[in-house]
């Protein structure tokens, strides 16, 4: 099989090494990668700057597309697709907005889409969800979705770094991006918990009805008075299905030291789902990185060599997302003073005035 | 489809009910069910007490197998899988004999075998091993694979109980067999992590050659102690590969408290790997019980309405299991006077004097 690979950046590369160390009996090879002309140097003859000459290539039955953004993958995605083509992707921002859509296209032009990639890295979570929501009803999804986030926090709790400290070391191991604040704001995680409650709970979720607050207001101070309480304290994104009323919620959360996440340390990410047949599963591994991501890619290009890459997800168009104004959950809310107090169902007005706010996970 | 259930006993049951309940479009019907004349009254003219009534049975395409032991499984499943009938199967000890012979019958005669319930229960993790290893080198496994044995620790460490209240508690409450032989020496562990160990490292493991030493004799002051020291004590299996040699070791084990398998509690099981491309991975869930183990045999059956059940498993013919004779782990040594001792590089006859130990993992 001939395949075209978009984008050649720290992903890209990950997935043209393992695609090149794949068993030869699978017979597939990237014809054309497209990227901008600087890239000669590395690519030669494969390199194509004009997306329509992967688009309009009637050899290449697959594509990989790992530019990041939007409107270009959008335009990528959904012309592969249209040309039968299969597509794999990692791009959460675009899943998050039109999974329904891309998975809709693929059915009809007889391609795959798969996009194990899009949530959670290396984790292959997305496939089991698919598999298991066919035999499970999934109501609840927790996760620790972001590993810039996962590293800052345990690198304070750890070392007593101040959170720029962490931040800066982060970055300078790269575990952050020059510009973090869509990992720290939460928006990372509200484009990936979007795509596994999309699947779990057969439905679209716009990435506007998440409700998400982040961790910079987090100091030494607070993790310290947090853990004297027998908590440890987690970015997590949680997910609840009750009836057809769906609420997500991205927050700062306290979760016991013998709970499963409390564990969860660095650049590692966990999905935790509970399930009306076999109750919880959680998955755990590294949540970001070139290779743990190339190596979801190349998983989902291997179910698609194989003949097994079938997604057979309905939009059952029941979900009312968001509709729980009234928030039930506990609260540790840190006021002016830098003290914190336990509450429970507190507006999300309230929590908004807070110096510092987190979830308390029963 | 039609398909074909041996054995309506607690999984079979809930196999059925769960196979009921699927989506209608898969248009799937249970036609006949193989057990004892005593089950006329539960299963009416679907009961047939012959295994050949269904494996002559050309209108049946697939059968479900959960009859438990060893020589008439091997009958059905052989029979079937020549017959062209896919085989869906959660018997550990029939699978952990048969791999390779199952499979390469699947493929030469054009049919599905499929195992996930055969280890670690409802967690998907035998589909997610074989996905994986197609882009990634699976060299280091560890699991916690029994639920009777983890819910005996986890009692005896939360409620003070002793080894025999709590294996009397795990009795009644349907988490240990009347026999629990098997369990509480490792048998059922050895084959679990034998099924895992053969896909990962492509090639046929005899039971006979993983060690195993059980939890019977531990007591409360002995896991007091193990706390003390800052680790739980679990009862983990652990494979390792290093070039083409292969150890295979079943045995009680201690683990820092901060180790993701310290949180594992009761009847959950966890199944930790290391890959080359995507390190860590770990997953956890319920490992033992009527109804996580039938999710996960219909998610196989699922898997095969929907046409990707493909398992590419192929032996290598390249292991030599149990060559390092030399043992370079650490051990919690505890002699005749109660005492516990951390030694290294201890031999296996050594161990075996001793009044109980556990391996420290790092």
């Amino acid at each position: 099989m001939k395949l075209g690979l978009f984008g050649y950046g720290t992903i890209g590369r990950g997935v043209y090494t393992l695609i090149e160390q794949l068993d030869k009996s699978y017979n597939c090879e990237i014809k054309k990668v497209f990227d901008l002309p600087i890239k000669k140097d590395l690519l030669g003859d494969k390199l194509v700057c004009d997306i329509n000459d992967i688009i309009n290539d009637n050899e290449i039955e697959a594509v990989v597309e790992v530019l990041g953004g939007h409107d270009v993958p959008y335009e990528v995605i959904t012309k592969c697709l249209k040309s039968g083509k299969s597509v794999i992707t990692a791009n959460k921002e675009v899943v998050s907005n039109h999974l329904e859509e891309f998975i809709n296209l693929a059915h009809e032009n007889n391609a795959s889409f798969c996009f194990e990639a899009s949530a959670g890295g290396g984790i292959p979570v997305i496939r089991t969800l698919i598999d298991n929501i066919k035999v499970n009803d999934v109501n609840d999804i927790y996760g620790i979705l972001n590993g810039t986030t996962n590293y800052i926090l345990t690198r304070m709790d750890e070392d007593g770094l101040s959170f720029d400290e962490a931040l800066k070391l982060a970055q300078k191991n790269g575990f952050a991006e020059a510009n973090p604040t869509a990992d720290l704001e939460g928006l990372d995680i509200v484009r990936k918990i979007n795509i596994l409650s999309s699947l779990a709970f057969k439905g679209n979720i716009s990435n506007d009805d998440i409700y998400h607050y982040g961790i910079t207001g987090v100091n030494k101070a607070i993790l310290d008075n947090i853990k004297s309480l027998g908590y440890a304290l987690k970015f997590v994104a949680s997910s609840r299905k009750v009836g057809n009323d769906v609420t997500i919620r991205v927050e700062p959360t306290m979760v016991k030291l013998n709970h499963p996440f409390a564990s969860i340390k660095n650049e590692f990410n966990a999905v935790l789902f509970t399930g009306s047949t076999n109750g919880d599963l959680m998955f755990y591994g590294k949540g970001a990185g070139s290779i743990p991501t190339a190596t979801a890619i190349v998983s989902d290009l291997v179910s698609i060599l194989e003949n097994r890459s079938y997604i057979g997800y309905k939009n059952e168009n029941k979900l009312v997302v968001n509709a729980n104004s009234t928030n039930t959950y506990s609260y540790y809310i840190v006021g002016e003073d830098g003290k914190g107090k336990f509450r429970e169902r507190v507006s999300d007005e309230e929590l908004a005035e807070a110096l510092f706010y987190a979830r308390v996970l029963d």
